[in-house]
Formats: structure tokens, C-alpha cells, sequence
């Protein structure tokens, strides 16, 4: 399998996805209540899916998808070609916000990520990797993830998990600021651009780390459970991406 | 004074800032240290304030200027114009991510908001108000802030404030969600375009919430300290900024 060709196929996809997502919003964010968004972000969750499903089918018909909308159900593991996708990433602030949602694909050969692609939507940003041969936001080549101290870093997770682990506040003092920007692909995105230095989140699908862990692999860096167990991609699991300088820096204070 | 024509005037200084800004990292970010970039925000700050400072001695020679690189400091007192100007607001954000940071500038008359402008410089999203001709996101009106039940708002703060108030804490867990920007004109902006519902911070200077409170008050949002005081836009100060059906279900909470 030519992966630079596979590469190509998925960005033509994801590309035109994401014009549907638009006009869809468009013809939507007229009728302004909450139920219409509702509506609405199952639509395109469904038809995104859909749209995959079918190039999917046509274009690498011995490959499969999982992705949330039923079609990861016969999915129990990941030999050979496995598209892991999330048509909306982010689905509060799509609903809620209109921007800072993404569409996030990882593929997968036998258990180990090859293309990761993570696209901002509405910000046009796009994060792309092929393994291997590195990862890039919008054509320019990403670097590897620099030693950083935490006194340094921006960390990001939701303010909730704070109160459920009180560990987490050693870090929130010890961190030179938290973020949280709802949406696990661009978080990981943020991890392997540098933008900020770890992610931490207590309950996320395959679909939300797939893309996500395919683009942080290939700047150097690390993603595991919140545990330190390897990721699976077959269950929903807790999550711990960051660089490998603050990834062990905050799992000092874990232990 | 016609403030149209101040409109027009401030959206020329701040698109001339923009511009300075993006070059000089162009510029710096090839030199990829901190304390370079440490530099730079402290260049760019001085730079952008200088600029404004020519420009509004120029045009507007009985207007003065508050901003954060000291022409605050002889402004005691809010008479006339004043123009109050945060060059970048979201430092920490333009350091480490080089994105998610605004110029933010509210003009002021005897104390009263009458021109608000916020611009995401790297996304290039310009929340603009002119009192009492209400406000706009790129050139679309911002609609009257609706009525939210707090168990479908997002609300934004530093994860660092929960630890210092545990009120916070009920907060966290009756909202829909909570993030986290890390720039309070944004957040403010994003409150004014019903994106988030309600925005906390326990220290902001007048510049940081100057532009905000301008573009907030023309959608029929609410700001106050955190206590419930008026603002006064002369000192430190907490800040909470919200819907006004938001404010409210919130306050009940706090109090």
C-alpha cells in the first residue's frame, strides 16, 4: 500500500466533508435554536460517516472504518487497514459555538498509526502526518516536541476532573497555565504543534485520539491512559498526551 | 464627535497593528527560544502602544490613551475620550502558541463605552461595536443575547480559580461545560457572540476588559467584578462577564 497515495485519497475526503459541514451549517444556523443544532450535529455525524463509508468501500475496499455513528460495532480489532473516525470532534462547540470543532481521521495498519489528519474546520488549520515521514500544520513541517519545564507549560483538560482527582491540582499550581478548549483532536493537535505541553481527559473513544495520536507520534510524542497503560483504540478509555519532557515531569506528581 | 468616522479610524490603527504584529513574528518565530519570544512581546507591546499613541496625538489630539507599556499612568480619571488599549491581550497564548491572542481597544466617553474593537489576529475574527449601533463579527450583527438555562451554557475561567473558590466548584458542575482560552477579550468576545455564556477571571487591568465590555454591552450582556460592583476601568479588578439570564442563575450560586 502506497501510503502517499492513501495520504491523498483521505485529505480529498476529509476536504470534502468539510465543505458539507459548512453548508450545512449555513443552511442550519439560520433556524437558531438548540434543537435544530441538535439535529443538525446528527445529521452531519451521520452523513460524514456515510461519505466515508462509501469512498472507503469503492476506493480501498479491503480497508474498514470505525466510527461513532454504529459502524465501529463489529470492530474488536485492528488488523490490517482501520480508518478511526470522528466526523464532528468536538460536538459541544459545534452546537454551542459555531468554530472549534474538527474533523479527525487516524489510519491505522495492524494496531499502528500510518495518517493522522485533524482539521479546524472553520479556522481552515490543518494537522496531517504520515508515519514516518513527519507531521505538518497547513504544509509546514511540524519539529519534534523540545524539553520544556513545567513551570513552562501550558497544560489542557476540563476543570471537572480537577474535582474528581485532586492530583490534578498539584499540576494546575504547578503548570504556568491551564487551557481548555473542548475538543480532544485539536488538543492533541495543540500537544504535537507545541502549542500547548499535555492533554488530559478521563473519557474519550477511539475516534477522539485515533487522528490525534497518529500526528503526536510522529513529533516524538506520548500518549497513554491517564494510567500509563498503551492505548488501545478498541474501547473508551482515559487519555494522557503530551510532550515527552512534561510527560514525565507530570507523572512524577501522579505517582 | 462622530463616532463613525472614530469607528473607521480605530479599525485603520488596529488592521495597521495587525499587520506590524504578524511581521514581527514572522520575523522572531524562526528563532525559536523563549526568551526571544519574550522579547518580542515586549517589543510588540511597546510598538503597538507607540503607534496608537502617534496616531490618536495625531487625529484625536484631545483624546487620551490608557495602555498596559505605562501611558496608563497618568490617567486617573475617565473624562473625555479615552482610548484603552491592550496591544496583546493573551500574552502568554502569543508566546507559547502563537495564536489565540487579540487586540483589544474600547474607546471611552466621560466613562461610558462607545467604540469596542476585538481582533483574533492569527483566525482574523474582528468583533466591532459602536454604542448604540449595536455589534458585529466580521460584518454580521450580533443578535440580543438569549435567555440559557445554566445546564446548557459553557462557562470560561482559569481551572486555577476553582481551587481559590470553591463556589466555583458548583459552578462546574451544574453548567454544560467549562473551557478555558487564555485571553479575556476573547472570552469576552466570545460571550458577546452567545460562543460562551459566561467568563470569570479574579485579575484583569482596565485594557484587558476595556474592548470586551464595549462589544458586550451592545448585545445586552452584563459586567461587573465578580462581586457585583460597576467596573470602574481605573484599576485591577476582578471580572464577571455574562449573559444576563447567565449572570443571574450564576450570582445565585455565589452568593
Amino acid at each position: 500500500m502506497d501510503h502517499a497515495h492513501l495520504k491523498q485519497k483521505a485529505l480529498s475526503y476529509v476536504e470534502e466533508a468539510a465543505a458539507f459541514i459548512k453548508d450545512a451549517m449555513k443552511n442550519t444556523y439560520g433556524i437558531d435554536t438548540k434543537a435544530n443544532k441538535d439535529d443538525l450535529v446528527t445529521d452531519v455525524d451521520r452523513n460524514v460517516e456515510k461519505l466515508f463509508i462509501d469512498k472507503v468501500a469503492k476506493d480501498f475496499p479491503d480497508h474498514r472504518l470505525m466510527g461513532e455513528e454504529g459502524s465501529y460495532k463489529d470492530i474488536d480489532d485492528l488488523s490490517g487497514y482501520v480508518w478511526i473516525l470522528d466526523p464532528i470532534d468536538g460536538t459541544v462547540n459545534f452546537v454551542h459555538m459555531g468554530t472549534y470543532f474538527a474533523i479527525s481521521l487516524g489510519i491505522f495498519k495492524d494496531g499502528e498509526p500510518v495518517i493522522g489528519i485533524i482539521l479546524d474546520v472553520m479556522n481552515d488549520e490543518w494537522f496531517v502526518s504520515e508515519a514516518g515521514k513527519g507531521a505538518e500544520l497547513n504544509g509546514k513541517r511540524l519539529p519534534q516536541l523540545p524539553d520544556v519545564a513545567l513551570d513552562e507549560a501550558l497544560v489542557s483538560f476540563n476543570t471537572g476532573w480537577v474535582l474528581k482527582d485532586t492530583r490534578l491540582q498539584e499540576i494546575v499550581k504547578k503548570a504556568r497555565g491551564t487551557r481548555s478548549y473542548g475538543s480532544a483532536a485539536l488538543e492533541m493537535a495543540y500537544v504535537a504543534s507545541g502549542r500547548i505541553d499535555a492533554y488530559i481527559s478521563m473519557n474519550l473513544a477511539p475516534w477522539d485520539v485515533a487522528g490525534g495520536w497518529a500526528v503526536l507520534k510522529e513529533v516524538g510524542g506520548v500518549a497513554t491512559t491517564y494510567e500509563g497503560n498503551e492505548l488501545t483504540f478498541l474501547q473508551k478509555d482515559t487519555l494522557f498526551a503530551a510532550s515527552p519532557s512534561i510527560y514525565k515531569q507530570i507523572n512524577a506528581h501522579l505517582k
